[in-house]
C-alpha cells in the first residue's frame, strides 16, 4: 500500500501542475488546508490494494467515504499528512497507514517518499528502511524535561489555552522545534526526540503514529493520559518520565482555563 | 569541499555518539545552541580542500579563525546551519558554502546531505540535484502577498519588534511554516515558497543562500532594501512585487518599535 501511494504522489510533489484547494476551516492556521490532486490519487491506490487483499476490511481514509466489512479489522488511512508542507515543499508530509481493531491499533507506518524513508511498528517488529540503511526503532526512554527535545506542527497548536499549555511545556524543555507534521512521530519512534503535543487531529493523523511509537518502546495518549486513538489533544513521549511530566503542566494549565 | 562535508558529517547525523555543546546565548531561543564534534569535522574538510586547491583565497567559517589569503576571493562557509535541527534529526540542515568578493557573493551552494539534495548557483548556472534527478532552479516570480508563502525558522523570529514586523507579514500571507533552516532559502530558490524572513543571521547563513537565490531569479536584501552580506535582518523573496509588499510592512512595525 506504502509503495503504491509512493507512486501515485510523487510524480506531484513539488511539480508546477500541483492543485490545491481550500477545504475550510479544519485546521486553525487561517482556514487553509489545500488538498491536492495526490492527496487523493494516494488514498485511490491504497484502497484500490485493499479492495484487492483484504475485502472484508473496513477502511477509513482522509479524502473518502468509510467502507465498513464483517472481519472486525479498520484501515486508517491519511495519503499526505501534512498537505502544507508538502505544497511548500518541505520534505516532512508523510503517507500513514494504521490497521487497527476495536480497542488498539495493530500496525502502523509512516512513510516519506521523497526522501525514500519508512518506519514502521507492529507485530512485534519496529523499523526503518531509508537512506542510511535500515535499522530497528527505539525510542530514547525516561529523561527529565530539561533535556527534552519538544515539537510541533503549529506554533498557536491549538485553542488560545491549548497554545499556553503547551507553551509552558516548552519553556521547560531544552529545544523546540516545530513544522514537521508527522515526521516528528517518526523522530520520536527512532529515538532522536522527546515529545510530540499537538491538538487538533483525527484518528487518521495519529493512529499511524501510535503503531509505531509504541512498537518503539514509546507512548502516546492524550493530554489527560486516556486513549489517543480519536485523535484530539495528543501528546507523544520518548518515555515515562517524559510523558507524566509533561502531562502534569498540560493538565494544570488547562484546569485554569 | 560538498562532497568532503557530506563525508565528514554524515557519520554523526542521528547517531547516538552525537556530543551537543553548548555554546552560549547566540540564538535567541533559550540560548541553546548546539555545536557538534560534526560541525568541526565538515569544516575541517572544506578547509582542507581549500588550503591544497586554493591556498591565496581568504575563508571565513563559523567554527575556526578566519584565514586571511590574498587573492580577493572569501570562502564563506558554514558546516551545518542548523544545528538544532540537526541534533533533533530533522533532514533540513544544511552544509553552506559561498565564494565572495568584496561587494557581493560570485557562487553559493546548499547541500542536505541526509537527503542527498544539492542547490547552487553562480555563474551564470542555478542548478540543483536530488532524489528525483537534476534540475534548473528558478524562483517562482511576482506575485501577490496574499498568495504567498512564508517560511523562517524560529516563531519568535528574533527581538519582539522584529518577531511583531514577522506576525504582521505572515498575516496577510497564505501560509507561513516553520523551523526550515537553510532549507527554506533553497525551496524558494527552487520555486515552492515566495519569502524567507529572519533575523540574527551571520554573514555565514546567508551568503550561500544569496549566492543560489539570486541566480535563480529571486531577490535577497535585509529589511530596508539594502544588501543583505552580512546577515542581520534578511528578507528573501520570489519576486519583486512580494519583496516590496513585505518591505513595507516590515519598515512600518519596526519605526513603529
Amino acid at each position: 500500500m506504502a509503495d503504491a501511494a509512493r507512486g501515485a504522489v510523487l510524480p506531484f510533489f513539488r511539480a508546477a501542475t500541483l492543485v490545491a484547494e481550500d477545504k475550510g476551516d479544519k485546521i486553525a492556521d487561517g482556514g487553509f488546508d489545500p488538498v491536492t490532486e495526490a492527496d487523493r490519487a494516494a488514498e485511490k491506490a491504497m484502497r484500490a490494494v485493499l479492495a484487492e487483499r483484504r475485502p472484508d476490511d473496513s477502511v477509513i481514509g482522509e479524502e473518502f467515504e468509510k467502507h465498513s466489512g464483517s472481519s472486525g479489522l479498520t484501515w486508517v488511512l491519511d495519503p499526505i499528512d501534512g498537505t502544507r508542507g508538502f505544497v511548500a515543499g518541505t520534505p516532512t508530509w508523510g503517507v500513514l497507514i494504521a490497521a487497527s481493531d476495536a480497542d488498539a491499533v495493530r500496525f502502523g507506518m509512516i512513510d516519506q517518499p521523497y526522501i525514500g524513508e519508512r518506519f514502521w511498528g507492529g507485530f512485534g517488529q519496529a523499523r526503518m528502511t531509508g537512506p542510511q540503511g535500515a535499522r530497528d526503532l527505539k525510542t530514547r526512554g525516561e529523561g527529565p524535561l530539561s533535556e527534552a527535545i519538544l515539537c510541533t506542527t503549529f506554533p498557536e497548536v491549538g485553542s488560545v489555552v491549548e497554545g499556553a499549555a503547551f507553551r509552558e511545556v516548552s519553556k521547560v524543555c531544552r529545544l523546540t522545534r516545530y513544522g514537521l507534521d508527522c515526521y516528528a512521530y517518526a523522530l520520536l519512534a527512532a529515538g532522536h526526540i522527546d515529545l510530540v503535543i499537538e491538538a487538533g487531529l483525527s484518528n487518521y493523523d495519529i493512529q499511524a503514529p501510535i503503531g509505531v511509537i509504541e512498537a518503539a518502546g514509546g507512548i502516546v495518549t492524550d493530554w489527560q493520559g486516556r486513549p489517543a486513538l480519536q485523535g484530539g489533544r495528543v501528546i507523544a513521549a520518548a518515555g515515562r518520565v517524559q510523558h507524566a511530566a509533561a502531562l502534569e503542566i498540560l493538565g494544570r494549565v488547562i484546569a485554569e482555563g
